[in-house]
């Protein structure tokens, strides 16, 4: 998630992401994969940095690679460690994610951004690739998964895999976005109507499928959870995303609700961060500062039912241990 | 619905109608009930006009009190009649309500609301009373009635429909603008608490019967109405009142449904004014005037299963005419 949205222009685009290294099993970047060497950096509030957080999860790589949590309210320096005692970093030792942008490239005049993976040893960002990083992830550390984690881009599937994926990129990950940043009404409705008109199709994908690919849960799965479990905090309103709420569609609500109630999905969302951020940092959208009370979340917790359709979470994998 | 909201303060304060004089049938402010004499300027976005526009309808009070439509979007100078052709009221022959407030009383210094009934011989103002303005139409224009005119505001009842009206009017039809006009968190959160615990109550106390005093619409019945209505259009996202939709409430959602449905009541809406209205004049709340596309209104028109309550919607009386 970029500090610096893009509101000057009529349509919302979105930045790529500057700094693309991968962190590989062997090392061809400069950065080999190894245990307590790097430090992802995320904030609860953002979607993109959520994908990591799940995966992290998912797989069992938490002792493996240390977890910073920037407070979800930027100030004019981007993302800060408000949260952590004296307001830095314990590990890394900085006050703002920026200075590790700093440390890799000096006079770095892009946004900064989260996810990022810093190098610990020399303070410096490796990457903050958020389309790559859980890909590599999956891929390249797997000498570092937990016994039993589940195979989340699995080699067979992965065409398909990435078909979903841009789709839902395109028209809901990134979707809400153009609706939400959207500075003219015609704009907005034609990021409304993709939005809505990708929810509708996945929705009748999932009515008899209890994942998006396969029977097991995917990275493509984990790409659209963190979209939809924001919906009704705050892309409905703030966003202008209201055609329906998330609850309001029965199997996309359950398929929803079924990921929340999967160790390692639910236990990386804190509405808090995701409201506060999204109504305070937002300023051209929502300049009163006013944080929404609703909508109650007490639903997540509510059978969804989806057992009924077999699949195999974790294929033949576990679920990874309560947090 | 008044042109200057009070955004100054933390917490919003709906100024008091400054003309209050009553047209009534003895004619003791100078204004006696006449056919054809006074013409009623509304719009369709107010729910404060639009309880007249209900009240007119059930009375059949449209050819003795003519009505004027004040286009949704105000300007600088206020309401105005940029809907007719030369942009000027054919009855009044003015371009601005405030004319109309101007020659009542020069320089008068307040806001311009609607709704409004204006002396058509002299052009003057006569009230702009939101609170009496259908009692009266109730009470003194009885000699103007249709013939099987309801009695929406019956003398046995008074007592129990003004205690109800007055907690409605605090918490919900006012409650909303509280939560939507807020400046601090606090003075919002205030609001939001009472909106929906008086929802709440409101959803106990009409699980059993089908309105709200007596077995008959009244016009406690109407004046919580015209806030339903839009409550999902615009109350639940630009004014923040989202703990849940009206959909999301069985009861009330019902309750409105059977209303909407109910010759009188629906007929007077217009969810274009009604959106476009709020969202491009409330430019301190949304600064970019998207106008969003949701929510679908289909559902006001599916069954409500509220004739299973029983009540006699007119009483002794009869519906009025379609439309």
């Amino acid at each position: 998630m970029n500090g610096n949205a893009a509101y000057g222009k009529k349509s919302f685009k979105r930045s790529r992401s500057h700094f693309a290294d991968r962190i590989t099993a062997d090392g061809r970047d400069g950065w080999p994969v190894e245990a307590g060497r790097y430090r992802l950096v995320v904030s609860y509030a953002c979607p993109w940095a959520s994908r990591s957080l799940v995966v992290r999860r998912l797989l069992g790589l938490e002792d493996a690679l240390s977890l910073a949590v920037a407070d979800p309210i930027q100030d004019d320096r981007s993302w800060r460690f408000t949260l952590d005692e004296d307001g830095r970093d314990p590990v890394l030792g900085i006050r703002y994610l920026s200075e590790a942008y700093d440390a890799r490239e000096t006079g770095y005049p892009g946004g900064v951004s989260v996810p990022a993976i810093v190098d610990v040893p020399s303070g410096r960002l490796v990457t903050n690739d958020y389309q790559q990083i859980t890909l590599d992830l999956e891929t390249e550390w797997t000498a570092l998964h937990r016994p039993g984690a589940p195979d989340l881009y699995p080699e067979p599937l992965r065409d398909e895999i990435d078909t979903v994926m841009a789709d839902v990129y395109r028209d809901v990950n990134n979707g809400v976005y153009r609706a939400g940043f959207a500075t003219s009404q015609e704009a907005y409705e034609e990021a409304y109507r993709d939005l809505f008109g990708r929810l509708d199709a996945l929705s009748d994908r999932l009515r008899d499928r209890r994942y998006l690919v396969g029977d097991t849960i995917t990275e493509a799965d984990v790409r659209l959870f963190t979209t939809l479990v924001r919906f009704d905090a705050v892309y409905h309103g703030h966003f202008k995303c209201n055609r329906n709420k998330l609850t309001e569609d029965p199997v996309l609500w359950a398929y929803a609700r079924d990921l929340y109630q999967t160790p390692g999905f639910g236990d990386t969302v804190d509405f808090d961060h995701i409201k506060r951020h999204y109504y305070l940092v937002h300023s051209g959208i929502n300049p009163t500062g006013i944080v929404p009370l609703g909508p109650d979340p007490a639903g997540w917790l509510t059978p969804h039912g989806r057992e009924r359709l077999g699949g195999r979470p974790f294929g033949d994998g576990t679920p990874p241990a309560p947090r």
